[in-house]
């Protein structure tokens, strides 16, 4: 075979053992929280028709970061998904005779996005919904962001805001200031700014669109209003721009949806200090058209979004004919993969290896009795490996397992296997006993479980 | 948004929940025993470089397979892996500083093969491979065969073969009968055709093409050498091929690498019901070099093979310039899935939904009661839904529960609020008991692990 480079794709990265028991304590705390709230795991097909991605409202700038793929002997025009959401859409709709409704599902696993790699961006990256479909009470809501309220306590996150807008009052603010409904998107994408540019830039930017100068100030003013503190002043907040728009039936709508929402999440225990009501807050993508919520952690702060998610009533309708109510949220997994390790959130079980024990191995000849040393811890429960080149001396094999940090090395020559005994010795303490090779399982986990 | 058809790729599926229970099941017993044989996880993206996959001896006929991606705007040229294998060799040799030797990893995750979709056999599916790295000692292959015999165990498969030849073995016995060796691989395609077509048929075929009669019969002759039975019955068997092929060196080492794995392998408690030789057995892809290994289901027979494996000790070279001796396993897990299924393998606690308790709702104005019902059983750990549509009477919701399969419901109407109790419904025995709101968490459990 010729010689071939060892490199990955670009903004792809390789998943190392000591990574990856920090990726699976993550997905498996998570998961745990997505199941205690009902929800059901499914997957899709890494691979969609490519029509199925295009023309899902993902934004154009979306459908520009779409990987293409193809079998070269087959006709279908394929693409890697780009998030889950259209997958769900695209599945509920294929297999909806055999689901029943509200289905609540999580999803966790690969998307690809052909962005320019970056520090925390990749091409290839985990998300991570949770959805529920088939319910329009704003209860849906409650519940999703009760899901990521549990799972960031869950995970040790402790200062964290969860904000919430509505897309319905962002175009009922719209029409209150007279922009007309063809102008919302554009409007929409200016608000978005916000928290880059500030509302004076905000302000500046819809000005120089042309936006005139009376128009602009009544939008600002409403989008200004302090939606933080606890229930009462949220409240306050609400009731203030409901007074405001109360010929704006799409606005009163959005209103009372956030009041709902509000009110449910209040019972369920989160505090104004994990909530605030944020009316600049827009959300990228096309397809939402209720409530949308996003979480930023805030101490430290700048660390970004660690959740989106809203409601999209219409995606499902895409594929299925009629629409049906959905909402749900996705957790940005990767950021909080890389934030846990920033504010030393792993727990100390998480460690770098899986290996409890790293059996030795003394000569040629006692390579079957290491293998046999190993079967029997295993048998105990004991995640063991055997060593296998004789070749190399004790200090060697044991200076392997110290840099793999194996926490527990077993020792067996000649004399021990004779007399029945095996050797265990803790590495970190070098804590040594000799032990009866029947009791090698419980001794070795109870020398495990003590360090 | 314009309707679209909902459907899958050809040959790709969506797994709904109750499929996804039973994968579940089956992935995390094998890993927990690829964890106990001291196996790391590890993971690399789904997509190569298009020349890693290329070029890596998977053969002419597995090339033609491979999905082809590319992002428009990037000049990569990548590909969905078709293995497991190749991508463990990339990433070796790309972390290698960052790795220990040995290196035992596992991986389980999908692949894609652009094959023509049947029954069982899909262009999607998962594989699940577990390899050592850094060993050229025969302990390696008596480690992945003892954890391929475990793992099957632990699922619940009771009657297996696992069938052991060696590459170098089929090398020696071909230049015994005097195959040139540039004919070897040819030589290997027909041999491989023996458990279809039977050893006469492979005899006419090697006749065909035009191997002389004597040799064909010098060859078929070891070819049929009974290789099943005890240790002692299959040591015999090596000892004739031994004596029979005293003077070509490459068989020699493959007999003496198979007497190596068969004496650990009984050692470790794998006997003769479970183990064979089978000198026909050949494995398709083209980097193996050893030992290798394959495993079929013998009760109901032909239901085929679920794990192939072997040692490949050039492949990773072609990556980091220096072979390094690696063997592995790879087990059929879709198969596997299947026959579970078929002979009914899966446990009563792969249920086919993972919520264990429903809180009905009864009336708009108890909708923030049933969430906090909810809350308050997931505080206990009990996995709950929580119903969010009063307008659906409680006939209609405990149906719903009960076509969902969730065990438990749980009722709260205005009076049992007003006392602070709540009522807790096991559908599958209507039993009934009302219990004070502060029992709520624990009662669920004792209903839960009483049905």
């Amino acid at each position: 075979m010729a010689k071939s480079t060892a490199r990955n794709p670009k903004g792809m990265r390789d998943y190392l053992p000591a990574e990856m028991a920090k990726r699976t304590y993550v997905f498996d705390t998570v998961r745990r929280v997505f199941e205690r709230f009902g929800f059901e795991p499914i997957e899709t097909p890494v691979l969609e028709l490519r029509e199925t991605l295009l023309g899902s409202n993902l934004g154009d700038e979306a459908e520009k970061l779409i990987y293409h793929a193809q079998h070269p002997g087959a006709k279908e025009e394929l693409a890697l998904r780009y998030d889950l959401t259209v997958p769900l859409a695209r599945f509920f709709a294929q297999n909806e005779n055999d689901l029943k409704l509200p289905f609540r599902r999580y999803h966790i696993a690969p998307v690809w996005r052909g962005e320019r790699p970056q520090k925390g961006r990749y091409r290839e990256f985990y998300q991570c919904d949770a959805d529920i479909i088939g319910v329009r009470n704003a209860a849906a809501e409650a519940e999703v962001i009760h899901i990521v309220y549990t799972a960031l306590q869950e995970l040790g996150f402790t200062d964290f805001t969860i904000k919430l807008n509505n897309r319905k009052l962002l175009t009922g603010i719209g029409l209150y200031a007279g922009v007309p409904e063809e102008k919302l998107p554009g409007l929409y994408r200016t608000i978005d700014k916000a928290d880059k540019i500030g509302l004076d830039g905000v302000r500046k930017l819809l000005v120089e669109e042309g936006l005139p100068a009376e128009t602009t100030s009544r939008l600002v003013d409403l989008l200004a209003l302090d939606g933080r503190g606890d229930i009462s002043q949220r409240m306050a907040a609400l009731g203030h721009l409901r007074e405001e728009m109360d010929d704006i039936p799409v606005a009163q709508e959005g209103i009372e949806e956030l009041a709902t929402i509000n009110e449910a999440v209040e019972a369920l225990g989160i505090s104004g200090d994990y909530l605030a009501l944020d009316f600049t807050m827009v959300r990228g993508l096309g397809y939402y058209t209720g409530p949308i919520f996003e979480t930023v952690i805030t101490k430290p702060d700048n660390l970004g979004s660690v959740q989106g998610g809203g409601r999209y009533d219409e995606l499902i309708g895409r594929f299925r004919g009629q629409s049906l109510p959905t909402t749900g949220i996705s957790l940005g997994i990767e950021r909080i993969i890389d934030l846990m390790d920033m504010l030393n959130l792993y727990p100390a079980t998480v460690r770098s290896t899986v290996v409890e024990a790293l059996v030795t191995v003394f000569s040629d000849d006692l390579q079957l009795e290491t293998l046999k040393l190993a079967a029997e811890l295993r048998q105990a429960g004991v995640r063991t490996e055997a060593y296998m080149d004789p070749r190399k001396n004790l200090g060697k094999q044991l200076g392997y397992a110290d840099s793999k940090t194996i926490p527990l090395a077993v020792i067996a020559g000649p004399d021990e296997i004779k007399q029945g005994v095996v050797t265990l010795k803790r590495l970190a303490d070098a804590h040594e006993e000799t032990v009866p090779r029947a009791e090698i399982g419980a001794r070795a986990l109870a020398l495990l479980s003590d360090s």
